[in-house]
């Protein structure tokens, strides 16, 4: 890992480039980026050595990371390994994982890519939304590790034992459903209850500093960028589709509660959602 | 303020307590409470002096702060006024106004009651929960102040300050609304994002290992008390309601966009829904 690329120098790239530098681990960090403003950023906050076109990084890079929405790893994948060494390792950190492994199944060279999603981020984005140990202590899933090689997920492994990540092993449509659970669904609450009281109150600009830590939190994600997740979303459809779908059902299902006065039916459902707090804890199972 | 008793001695009273008793204000700070094991840690924890029964403790007090849930709250006002000496003032801290300050519209001790939300909270609750600086820098909301004396109101605000609050005034139903939309409604968005995802993740109970920050902050009202919020969620079903309709009527048109792969249309709701940033840090004011 002596020369590293990576594509996409903003929140995600960029914060892995703090760790990896701070580890001491590549001599060259070069980044590449199609918002020449980011990359200029990302060069002057030295979260790279240099910025390169797309090509010329590739070439002489033993490990390329793609950092990029997930819709642009698609198109970008198998070009990436047209491009790429016989030892290069390409490595993407986008949060679905479906499509990605798809675009690239036939690729001659699938093997020197490892397809992986560490769980990591913030509401914020760009080049100086990069933070130091945002990896650290938290989970990496990667997919289809059979279709890489020993030689590309031992350096994956590496890369992410770096950054501080547990990695578990996952089929991409396993990942794909249980993420649209417990990441992209808690997006599109957070995105839709934030354009909710914005639309409502939008004549009430003063009753926001109201607003409690309690809206603060369950609307922080909806400050999310739109670049990054509506393609997220897009080929995540099906499977957010579906998770979306049961949390509407819930939500009527309180709604009619609500509007018969049913407050045992209302407590009943908060009372299970408070199971929440021993399954995240790890205290207990859920109950079924 | 020499006496102050506080009725509920969970998170909110507990909390108050805390602040009270630092600022060095009251010489005695009574707890009451019907849960007669909150009571007993509640004195073993030190929030409170002593533990009284309800009538000899507002008896001796020049403050009753009602810190229960609102449906109590309700039920139990007019007795309290009752109680009340001549010079007693009792203020709620209910996060519903309107049918708190309808219970005691005719009472005729009413000008000795101030119907107040002081906008703070966590996700837990009991005594053991109570945590110091709780008030601090935040919002206060007083309703129907023209029906409090002069001299309570002063009393309320008094105590507002200690707290370190800012005090708002408001009508009880405007209020109400507001709340709806700025409280209530991420309450609910977080009680049922968690109950979605353990109903669907309910075998799955590996899964919760990979939720991330996002997820964790999203769903971090689903452990509030479902003894609190029951009640509230009862009394403001109205606005709330009408909050929830429009919650679901968003996510419904985002699921279309979804299901028609209008990628543009989700974009576009994530764009709007990214304009609570600079709402929420008073940076612009909302676009229309």
């Amino acid at each position: 890992m002596e020369t590293i690329t990576i594509i996409g120098t903003g929140l995600i790239g960029g914060s892995a480039a703090l760790d990896l530098r701070k580890a001491g681990v590549p001599k060259t960090l070069i980044g590449v980026d199609q918002n020449t403003v980011n990359a200029e950023r990302a060069l002057a906050l030295q979260l790279v050595d240099q910025v390169l076109p797309l090509a010329e990084a590739v070439a002489v890079s033993d490990l390329v990371l793609v950092a990029i929405p997930v819709t642009a790893i698609a198109q970008l994948l198998p070009t990436l390994l047209d491009l790429a060494g016989p030892h290069t390792v390409v490595v993407d950190f986008g949060s679905t994982k479906g499509q990605l492994c798809e675009a690239v199944k036939d690729h001659p060279r699938r093997a020197q890519f490892v397809a992986a999603h560490p769980i990591a981020g913030t509401e914020n984005s760009g080049p100086a939304a990069a933070l130091h140990g945002l990896y650290q202590g938290k989970m990496n899933i990667i997919c289809e590790k059979e279709k890489s090689s020993e030689a590309a997920l031992a350096t994956a492994l590496e890369l992410f034992t770096v950054l501080g990540m547990n990695t578990i092993f996952m089929d991409p449509k396993e990942h794909d459903k249980h993420v649209a659970y417990i990441s992209h669904l808690s997006h599109v609450s957070s995105f839709l209850l934030g354009l909710t009281v914005l639309d409502v109150e939008k004549d009430e600009k003063n009753i926001f500093a109201l607003a409690g830590s309690g809206f603060a939190s369950t609307v922080r994600l909806a400050k999310s960028s739109p670049d990054m997740w509506a393609p997220i979303f897009e080929q995540n459809s099906h499977f957010l589709g579906h998770a979306l779908g049961q949390y509407i059902k819930h939500l009527q299902r309180f709604q009619e509660c609500l509007q018969n006065k049913d407050t045992a039916g209302l407590y009943q459902m908060m009372q299970q959602a408070n199971q929440i707090r021993p399954v995240l804890e790890g205290i207990i199972p859920p109950v079924k």
